[in-house]
């Protein structure tokens, strides 16, 4: 699969053109210090207001992309609506949505992508029969938070992030933002304006702690392996194991916890 | 002040109950662990759904009193609706509302009450004016989140918490969530059916990061202080700032980082 020259970004030249973006200024204590920026966005299509959801101003596009596409909202790359004088924070894809977002009760937060869909049926509506492998290891799982990189996090200790990984541990792009709903629909907006999804064969980790919500993205991105760092939610391993995804968590300090294998992990469970 | 025996909740003799409520017992890796329970709760107000959040079970009333108070929508105790035949993870309040949500953009979820509010001025709208005062050391704020109960925490690593302080650091409620967003909607809910808001003279602690969301939860509940284990996002110290509130974060190993003071910590701060 080919690689886009941007997507790993964080550590490319644009790095401090991200970081410049991401990041404000303080004082605080009376000593200077950085913090990750919070802003609103408001997701326009076709002119009509969508979703606004909190997130770390930068790859906004990709950030609508991927909410519209976990949603179910679009399946293919959308593009920026014609410039128009549009208000700061908001951003505009041409439509059409493949269904009226109205219809279902529809919420959309800081890091938050969907409520109140009746849970696990509706996830299976939108996302496609994740296919068997790739085989990893327990190591190889273990070791990816560590290899994503978080710029923007070591300046605050205040985002969480995203990444995508090949099945050897390579990453091959990697977001962060305020909300670690956003991070994840980031990079999932990345793969479908690079046409990468599905997301087969692709492993996603997380920064952080495994909810129903990031289950579900990587449901509908296809993704067959799900790894982060803090612990996963009931409804979380739930619909990972309705789906076949791997799910795993507590990936720190050389260890980590499978929740639901699906025959991807090669060595056997630790004692 | 007077203190609601039920209060601390986590400390009593229901403790058992409520981790009966919060916590799954799952198998990962062939051993017995604790997962913490991730449910849809849909909250309706005289009959007509208002919101849906995922949430760990337990405190419902709560979790949807103070999730109404912290959007405007209601200003004293509501009651719960007469019995009727409610599905299954709904709650169902007596109206009627101060307002009508629908006017505003209203989105609600797992971890974040609102957005797309055009931020700050909507807050001021339902803030109170903070009074002076209470005036604390910068040693009591960074022992907070160690005096914070966190009983699933414990079990699970998986849910956040918040905690009701008075100013002396004496802990007046705690509530978990996977939510942290419902973690403060269920402490102010237990304070609005107590009788104990505003939160004059009181402290509020977060076990994560200091979102613009939580300080506007805080904000509307009229609490002078807020602190969190983790850093703030721009927007939230933003809004602190506006609101007259202390806001602390990386209030761990005895250290703790004063974002915005306004005069209520007492010692200077550490070169």
């Amino acid at each position: 699969m080919q690689r886009d020259a941007g997507a790993q970004q964080l550590d490319s030249p644009s790095a401090e053109a991200y970081l410049g973006r991401a990041l404000k200024r303080v004082v605080r204590d009376g000593v200077r210090d950085q913090v990750a920026i919070e802003e609103p966005l408001e997701i326009r299509v076709a002119g009509q207001p969508l979703a606004v959801t909190m997130r770390t101003p930068g790859n906004d596009e990709e950030l609508a992309a991927g909410f519209l596409y976990g949603e179910g909202l679009i399946d293919a790359a959308p593009s920026l609506a014609p410039t128009r004088d549009l208000a700061a924070n908001t951003i505009e894809l041409d439509g059409p949505l493949l269904h009226e977002p109205s219809a279902r009760r529809f919420y959309a937060t800081s890091s938050c992508g969907v409520c109140g869909k009746g849970a696990l049926e509706e996830v299976a509506v939108h996302a496609p029969a994740v296919a068997a492998g790739p085989e990893v290891t327990r190591e190889l799982l273990a070791e990816l938070p560590e290899r994503l990189s978080q710029p923007a996090f070591e300046r605050t200790g205040g985002v969480h992030a995203t990444g995508l990984f090949d099945p050897f541990g390579q990453l091959i792009a990697a977001r962060e933002d305020v909300g670690r709903h956003n991070a994840m629909d980031k990079v999932i907006g990345w793969a479908l304006l690079a046409g990468e999804l599905p997301l087969q064969g692709r492993i996603l980790c997380v920064s952080g702690r495994l909810s129903f919500e990031l289950v579900q993205k990587a449901a509908v991105a296809g993704a067959p392996i799900l790894v982060g760092v803090g612990a996963p939610s009931s409804l979380a391993i739930e619909l990972a194991a309705a789906q076949q995804i791997t799910l795993a968590g507590f990936a720190r300090r050389g260890g980590v916890n499978i929740y639901t294998d699906a025959g991807r992990v090669e060595s056997p469970p630790s004692p």
